[in-house]
């Protein structure tokens, strides 16, 4: 058991790269909340395989058919179920024994956990397009988050060693919110858009794939909400964000280079500011001490490894001829899915913090 | 909410720092299981404050009494409870009112979220000294998890820009799993220790402190455990490990800088060894692909910010008087937990692969 | 939230009434289990409406859709999806104001809850037609603990005061248990039927409802599983029964008749039978002591309310006006649900064992 | 794993009878919280074995100490833990060697479950000694419901076939609540009470036991809470009740007997009552439709069965022989627990209510 997540919230997401449909029901939305589905549409769009530039408005094609829990463009309380079907299922006799686990992939985890019995075919529950249902919860719960004045914005902080200019700890503005919102390659600073393309231009002639950083910023989170030691913010962030496939690494705040500091450093000094409210000057903590927010934006970064989809001829065993053997993976690959990534991260962040609210 | 950890073994954890008493209940561990207290206590040993140098035996008198659950030295199947004695409390008459936040300390968070009702004295429920009974949790697990074969290390990676030989990412001998599992300085390469303690130094003298980088390596794990998306084993003990105060990041395998790698690069390739087990030559996927363990070992560093508590002056708010301030945390302050958060790191990783098995 | 059920293998239950579908989420079956869908449909038939004799061979029309989590007639170890499509939707324009709540149905509950937001039509979300959700999932659940030697059967105990044999608490033949798991009026005694029919029909001529007590008994659990106090079987399966609409009690073993004994005779003795097992000559502890099972039946009945539906004129509020007023319910009703709830209350048990397990 | 409870408000028990000591967690409750220690002392004596006259004030000796989670009488929103420290421990030494299951125990299923290695003494993890942790923690719940307007009181509805007046289904007064709160005999009208010690009395002499039926009435809740389906009033209350050892049976409202009544005459008719509140004119729905509140009272009765501990010889196995045998169990027993069940069922009705607010 595990794709599902939330103790208040339940996301529950279901399907397998070539069956006949995917989806996903989100348990425990509050009813009469408004939910704009060309609004879903652009953060699907954002995730969606393809052109990489601004998200177009809603084709109706490959658009979730939402089957429950909304009526009249609300929600009724009830479970707001989508499916997303698929138009690119293949005959059902497909031969289903895997010879030569890819590199990388899930492939050769998924054959010692079920067996064999799972379908293989495009990755089957591990695949990638699996996050599209990620997204359709994610946009869901970012409308109702966004009626309470917590945005959520996410850009590319690298390619591999090509670096955007990262966010203002304290705070960035809603223009740049709105702004990264809507792109499908969301940078603070457009100018480095060129040097991240190269690096993946260059990669894609090899055959191969890279990586690279996303970086995270939730805003206008309300001030003490998280619970102490294995319920906090942070606890909740990272298990949601490892929902995401690729992520393997997290951290909030000065994160791994916070290690580099000394303690007067990298503690956030507090202050009144001219409205009364208490801030601290810096945001080393990323927004939360001892797992509850401190009113100042909760900042993370998630690693996103190279895909593992690439052209090269690899070394593998052949699980049936028990023989080291190679494989090359077939089909054209994206080079780099860190962009489409960025609002698969919001997502991620999106149902994490309706959950700890 | 939040004190506990796991759906198929629960740690719930209690206390506050200068209250009568802390503990932990671990509910679900099976019955017959025999728990060597002297082990136990090395664990708690090698977390406690003071000398860290090689673990002591056992002294009676700071050591968890355990109240239920255990029969002649085996656990009964009923939940296991120790409580830890504070033999340390202050009158309760003690002002609670909270005037000026130490900066980098749950001192405010805790302020917002319990509306000042929290005991602050040593920093309540948000201590340091809490981990002492994650540690016990983890110290009992760590022994039917060996006997299943399974063996879980740690090392302190850096303090601050002073760094140990980082662990073979395809396993570590039981020797020096031996060596790690009882050190309080827990060291690869012992000869690194000089350069690690004239960081420290360095630090206490001027009234600072400085953090770390925690790798922890977990072997034996059986094939094909953790569930897909949100329950996989990053998720697990990503989950687990923020539940250490002063954690601030994470990372699996090759982590962020698997983000500066090529795919073909990243990928680990498989190939049967000589006794026809399927291995990766490579471990950058750190033990898991699609949260599913592979059969390579688990391996993840954890980022410990420097501690809070230092004698430098630093700015901060009255909340009594809404007017900005500074305070100096008074008290001898231990300049660097790394060494001993390396056994709480151990003890989460501990919880966390209990659940998943 | 609410519309889910259990901790290994996880039930989500979504859709209204009248929406575009409903369905539900199985996540945690393990891999490799052939689920027969034609025995599938044979459960679901016994809960449809329509005639109440012998459940018939598969229709396609409104069998359920399988959208993921099985290949080639086995589970693939993710997620089980299906859907049921609904022929008999409205148009969305439909007014949902509600105005005058019907006596015994949860259509003032949900206003209270919702705001007035939830899809009224039908019931929406807490129509009976859900139930069909449960009973999928129960079937497929019922295949795997068949493997398992676990059998799980119910009859009709009562309707009004009308009663069938009850059954021999001990345990029941598999022939008894095939013949029920086929009926659409399930009984230990066929005679009892025309009686039976009798209190039906008279309420259904004077427009009224009747209500019953459905006996339930699970054969072959292995012995010892349950947890104590507050996750017993007793706790689980009253928590999964309760979820079937309509059931307003439950009681294990002698239940409330047990009251009425002393203890030397509710005690249930224990001996060696020939073969060697121990075995209670009765079984007035309805297979669990402590929430552990004995080995002995797991028994227990529940009573299912007279339907709410009825062709009475009832008194009832006008919500818009806030004047007292009156009722009838609309429409031809089922006066009597009871035989259909059979196979409701078999898959509730049946997805409440296999979290026992 | 098994004995903790709730989702919200989380309730951890441990403790073996004849162990160091038994308690409780009770994690998430609300900071600020005053906790009048002479109430819940009040509660916990009227389950207290003894005279079952009216409770009296408090005696420090047998008292649960307060660990965590209080300070100056108020709780600080770190998990409230107390421990009740055994003084009737016998030595360690103690042969754990279990030979003659006591019919109508537990001790038999532990055995199966625990391999024997489970501490029997006195019935260890499953003696009844361990409601004494629920009535803490339901004490404690009740005060902060309470200050909600939420009352909860029980009294002994039967004693073997001797009846109290039940409660008026649409209310009972403050002063009734009141009066039951304080009893050690709980009784609408105390007229009952000779009849019922008579059926007592004779059970006694035959050293034989007898059970009841406890009902239990929560007042003053919220209207539109519990979730659809398996989160429900009822789903949640009963998993809860179904914690007190000897429970067997539930119903809420008309429960079983509603299944001998007509829909027209169970279902409950609406009004605007004078005040303009809409109220039933009756309650066979026991509060509760579809799961949610309605704001009549919840109204459910508890099947207790007869005390398993009888001085009458009694057929069992000798497990470590293999033979047929026989046992009397020795001591002196309570030959009926009704009385004493009463706050226990007041208490999970507490812990039940408080996690579905």
């Amino acid at each position: 058991m595990g794709s599902f997540f939330g103790d208040k919230i339940r996301i529950s997401v279901f399907g397998e790269s070539h069956g006949t449909a995917m989806g996903v029901i989100i348990d425990g939305l509050p009813a009469g909340e408004e939910i704009d589905m060309n609004e879903v549409y652009v953060q699907m769009q954002r995730r969606a395989p393809g052109g990489d530039k601004t998200a177009t408005p809603r084709k109706e094609a490959d658009f979730p058919e939402v089957l429950s829990g909304m009526l009249n463009g609300k929600t009724t309380g009830a479970p707001l179920a989508a499916v997303i079907h698929n138009t690119n299922t293949r005959s059902s006799d497909y031969g289903n024994l895997i010879s030569s686990p890819r590199p990388g992939h899930a492939d050769y985890t998924a054959y010692l956990k079920y067996g064999g019995c799972n379908d293989i075919r495009g990755g089957g529950h591990f695949s990638g397009r699996l996050t599209a249902n990620i997204v359709f919860a994610g946009a869901a719960a970012r409308q109702i988050l966004k009626r309470k004045g917590i945005t959520i914005a996410a850009h590319i902080y690298s390619i591999g060693n090509a670096y955007d200019t990262p966010f203002e700890p304290c705070g960035i503005t809603d223009e740049l919110t709105d702004k990264l919102n809507k792109s499908k390659f969301a940078l603070v600073n457009d100018d480095c858009e060129n040097s991240m393309r190269e690096v993946v231009e260059a990669a894609r002639l090899d055959g191969d794939s890279v990586g690279g950083i996303i970086e995270c910023i939730i805003q206008g989170m309300p001030k003490g909400v998280g619970d102490p030691m294995f319920n906090g913010v942070e606890n909740v962030i990272s298990a949601a964000v490892f929902g995401v496939p690729a992520v393997k690494g997290i951290e909030f705040g000065s994160g791994f280079s916070g290690t580099l500091k000394r303690g007067s450093e990298n503690n956030d000094e507090f202050y009144y500011d001219e409205q009364g409210n208490i801030r601290t000057y810096t945001n080393n903590h990323g927004g939360a001490l001892g797992g509850i927010t401190s009113g100042m934006p909760i900042i993370f970064r998630a690693a996103v490894k190279p895909t593992p989809s690439v052209s090269v001829e690899q070394k593998t065993v052949n699980l049936q001829t028990g023989e080291n053997t190679t494989v090359v993976v077939k089909g054209r690959h994206d080079p780099c899915i860190v962009p489409r990534a960025v609002p698969v991260i919001e997502a991620a962040a999106a149902i994490a913090v309706i959950n700890v609210l």
